[in-house]
């Protein structure tokens, strides 16, 4: 079988990103450990610019452009993180942004993206499909949609931070008996396993969703791409991604990952907890890796274990909230 | 002049460290660039192990004990950082620690410090002197006192902070304009600068304190070192302390640093920035360096600027006020 993107696509992205993208650390945790009775391991990619892992994929896709594609300018439809890194890369590129959002996406989410210069364009996220709405206002102008991580080059470049954990653990010698990783459409996951598993064939990888949106778990149980239904709501606003990606799906289905869920709760504890003893801002769907550790989803005693918090871009009560009560 | 520590010391201390502290990035942020006018880079020690660069100087310290007085024990008085610093080194290397902590710190640092296994003693921060109550507190035990900054070791150890800084900086070929550090009693300040003046000679160089904790900033304009007096409060817990070092003000005072001070309006204002925009969990005390930046006390536009977010330890309480109210 051939998948949409190698190890050498993460490669060639990683070039694009040096001295771009922040090399975000992965950071070991006393308390963490304590709770885990084992060693984890966190990519901290709440760091990287605009709050989000989704710039990686957003600067290597843009930067592939053609002078005349950048002319045209792009346009992308996002809950707020992608949407930020698309209007980010654009900036950095010179190229003419516009952001299709769900009305309801986080007041910070909104407001950062057009900080970054990008044309805002809101939809209702329950009774609108939003590729829909992006095609209806594309129209005929020619401009190039971004696709949130459904694309080669998307995919390639959030495996960047795959990559980078690679690095970062052999430079210690260590080989992790375990991965998380957040999933929506599975760009980050499809990248960060093509990564991982590459360098340690041997790992086990999870992917971890919101417990209503639960279709990467069903598809890898399947076999097939399954699809959530429109009651589904989380606090997770990262990963309300109805199913996994053409293109995303075969490869997180051949490296035989499973699938598991969190619940809002599980969520909010875990942005305290990094809040409080990592001293990271986490957003409940970037944190959903962590979540599944904090709640003992997986076996850590003993073990290696890697996840990663891949956004943090709570609105300040969302935060405060998760801080003070959980 | 001979200063308590030279670059030496802190590139011996650097080999002590390797592997054990976390190697804190270097962060830098678009929105803060935008504010400023210019490119500023935060050396982000809040994600140190402990929640603060205090665990380098311990840790450098109490592996210079000898066998004899490893068995005998080690004893700190600190309002938190240092004693979690200490607790934590002492509980690596095998050592008892008894820690002497004012009666209202934190309770996340009392609660940490008795976490990483030590016998926590508390007093009364404004009619007891703590130095007093370590020796009480030691008697004729033998045990070894691990002052908080005016120590050699413990210098150099903060200083591997600035080292690292001086090492990212070269990595993209940039000389800084200018560096504020957070300042209580110099032990950071003073390894700091002696890693950062020894790289970069031309810079300016400034230590920042809350107001009414101003003895440095008084100290460096007589220069002769003046103390603060009991009626002084700020909520910058990790910088109440009543002068500079013996051993921290010459290096300090040499270098031609200046002295700058932040309401703690302006701390706060710092710890939501921080939280919001940065993704980091910082502490009023830790944060002053940044909270002055934000607050134009220094001049910023054009300029390449590098401050400190030196812990992290705040309690949930007082960081949901600021990330609400600020």
């Amino acid at each position: 079988m051939t998948y949409a993107i190698s190890v050498e696509d993460i490669h060639s992205a990683a070039e694009r990103l040096e001295d771009v993208a922040v090399r975000t650390p992965l950071i070991e945790n006393v308390q963490l450990n304590e709770i885990t009775g084992g060693r984890v391991f966190v990519k901290a990619e709440c760091l990287q610019h605009t709050g989000s892992f989704k710039f990686r994929g957003a600067y290597n896709r843009l930067s592939r452009l053609s002078a005349e594609e950048k002319e045209r300018g792009v346009l992308a439809f996002s809950s707020g993180n992608h949407a930020q890194g698309v209007a980010r890369a654009a900036q950095l590129l010179g190229i003419k942004a516009t952001i299709i959002m769900p009305e309801d996406a986080p007041a910070l989410k909104l407001a950062a993206t057009k900080g970054y210069g990008a044309d805002v364009v809101t939809y209702d996220r329950y009774t609108e499909d939003r590729e829909e709405v992006a095609a209806t206002t594309a129209g005929d102008s020619g401009v190039v949609i971004v696709p949130p991580y459904n694309d080669p080059f998307i995919m390639a470049g959030q495996g960047t931070a795959g990559l980078e954990t690679v690095q970062d653990l052999r430079k210690i010698g260590l080989t992790p008996d375990q991965a998380l990783v957040n999933c929506g459409g599975g760009g980050l996951a499809s990248g960060f396993y093509t990564a991982m598993y590459d360098a340690f064939p041997n790992l086990n990888g999870y992917v971890v969703e919101p417990e209503e949106f639960d279709d990467v778990k069903r598809s890898l149980e399947t076999g097939d791409i399954q699809t959530i239904d429109f009651n589904a709501r989380s606090i997770c606003d990262a990963l309300l991604t109805p199913s996994p990606g053409k293109l995303t799906f075969p490869i997180i289905k051949d490296k035989g990952v499973t699938g598991i869920t969190v619940s809002d709760d599980e969520a909010r504890a875990a942005v305290s907890f990094a809040a409080r003893h990592m001293k990271l801002t986490g957003e409940p769907g970037g944190i959903v890796s962590l979540a599944a550790i904090l709640a003992g989803k997986v076996e850590t005693a003993g073990k290696i274990t890697v996840c990663i918090i891949s956004g943090g871009n709570v609105d300040p009560q969302m935060h405060t909230d998760c801080i003070l009560n959980f």
